[in-house]
């Protein structure tokens, strides 16, 4: 997902692939949900596959080493599959960082700090620890809300714990860029004056650093879509990689050979290239995700052909779990024209000062 | 390289990866002449990575099929890094082609038999055996003049070995479709009244058997251009992917639903779609190529940033052949409107009768 995405942008990427499963809906990104669904039935979310050890994902970076071919603008992190893999993974963003060092803003490291979701780590505890050390070498995380909790130490109820999560990323990892994927803003309880969107939206919240550390925070509101997605993690960051790239540059200011990409302070939040970039990647989202329930309704519209011999409810329950998945998946390659070119329909919006706790105000 | 092709040109690709290197140019391909330009220093070739093994090429494959995720249109198979990795590989093909048997045309296997390349073999002995067992699962081959003569036995040296060894290649694996991917026909002697294109001109040579088991030849003569690429049967292959199945679809007579879309015989070879599918593919891929060779040489024009202390003979040379490597990687994702949409700039030619050998005429 991340590759193509990157490359139907013009990216040229060199994919080092951290896992290799037959059916990445299961593997990756299990839903909360849906396993509940399925109950005890552990033979629903069956899948193969390998893992890359940390030791191979080494060796492979080494061998770009050798062959000179390490001049990456930017790296995008995601899933790996255990604490040594995220160590590995954060070595090489390190060691890029490093080489980069005495040309500001020629290496921007993206790292989506993939833990959990809706309350729940789905990897290992000895994960977490391996990622609040390498987060301080990152330019931009990308956590969703959970992820969020758990690298700040901070429940996020109400707006201004948001906006706490926010600040205390900033402060903690020195990381200059955040966005915050998903926050069901509705729930939170009401402690400000901004308007809080529908039960049926979601916000998305990014925050570029000023000079003091403080948060540039602004938020963009979008429908959400009644289905689960598989990907959208990764359709997410390889869009961001591509749009904030361009936004930088189309910046001016010196800003891409400027540390981190860091605007300057005059820059008003909702300015910033992170959400200028922030919108147009969701208004690609939205369309490629909207065309995607189309043909899922469509698909699951046809009659199912008849199973030759009976199925036990187990069964037929499992078949249609398998094709309601395998309906849902993202079309992806047929929509490579809203990646490209997308509508811009969603608006960056400031937060308003009051809407911060007093100490951040 | 294959994968990006074809979901380029709108195919949704499952990949299944047997190789995760870190320099593909090094791995997959070795170029004999440039092999023989690094001489002893086994240094030049370093590469990184890992090669899946037949097992896990079998469990990913069996995680698809328990998941319902079986039901592809096209298999592509290229590079397997062992015989058991090709065994592997082709009871895959088999039983998909066991899965469609009462769908005549529903699943089309295209099989690149990647064993070597000017005059020799760069896998393993054992992997030709191998090889020979799954080619008759095969709707359509893609060997290079090397590989069809490993394959047919016949060594091609003149256009009447060349008709031989195709039309061996259909009577022993009874394989429907054939294109020998390249072949220098000003190399062999003029054994029959078919112009001969000059030295630096390469040509594709393509077959459809006729219900009889006889070849139905087209030939298309390209001018070569003056480099090596890596990849370059890849994307040959992924493109003839895509292109074969709009040909196969556009030409109507209910050909899409016919066992290995074999065209009826009435249809002259020059008429194929297979002829009509090569000349869209060697368009698209002259065009790229060529915009390949431009940036390669925009960039090894500008000047090497000098090199912090002294570098030996030898580094010095290994310096400028990975950056040469570099400087040669096909330039894809900036292309890909010549995927989508290339300007035909190539004719198929049939054979003329003559040029045939007695009892092939």
């Amino acid at each position: 997902m991340a590759t193509f995405v990157m490359q139907s942008l013009g990216c040229e990427v060199a994919a080092l692939n951290t896992v290799h499963f037959s059916t990445l809906q299961s593997g990756l990104h299990p839903n909360p949900d849906s396993q509940e669904m399925t109950g005890n039935h552990t033979g629903y979310r069956q899948f193969k596959g390998t893992r890359a050890t940390a030791q191979e994902i080494s060796d492979l970076y080494q061998g770009l080493c050798q062959s000179n071919l390490t001049d990456f603008d930017v790296m995008l992190s995601g899933y790996a599959p255990s604490a040594a893999a995220v160590e590995s993974v954060g070595t090489i963003g390190i060691d890029l960082q490093q080489k980069a060092e005495k040309k500001p803003g020629s290496f921007f490291w993206v790292l989506d700090p993939v833990m959990g979701d809706q309350g729940r780590l789905y990897v290992n505890d000895d994960v977490v620890p391996a990622y609040k050390k390498i987060v301080p070498f990152a330019d931009l995380i990308l956590p969703n809300q959970f992820e969020a909790e758990v690298l700040s130490g901070i429940k996020i109820t109400s707006l201004a714990t948001l906006a706490e999560a926010v600040t205390a990323i900033h402060r903690i990892y020195s990381v200059p860029h955040v966005i915050i994927t998903s926050v069901q803003l509705f729930k939170l309880s009401q402690s400000g004056s901004t308007p809080t969107p529908p039960e049926n939206f979601l916000t998305v919240i990014g925050s570029t650093t000023r000079s003091d550390g403080s948060p540039r925070l602004f938020r963009v509101d979008i429908p959400a879509l009644d289905c689960f997605f598989s990907g959208t993690g990764d359709m997410f960051a390889a869009l961001t990689v591509a749009r904030l790239s361009e936004a930088v540059t189309a910046a001016g200011d010196n800003l891409r050979a400027t540390k981190s990409w860091v605007s300057p302070d005059i820059v008003a939040a909702t300015d910033l290239p992170l959400a200028q970039a922030t919108i147009k990647v969701l208004s690609s989202m939205h369309s490629v995700l909207e065309r995607t329930m189309e043909s899922r309704n469509a698909e699951l519209a046809v009659a199912v052909p008849a199973h030759n011999g009976d199925l036990t409810t187990e069964e037929q329950a499992k078949r249609d779990y398998l094709r309601q998945t395998k309906a849902a998946e993202v079309r992806l390659v047929r929509n490579t024209r809203v990646l490209r070119d997308p509508k811009i329909q969603f608006k960056v919006q400031d937060w308003r000062k009051e809407d911060l706790p007093a100490h951040l105000q």
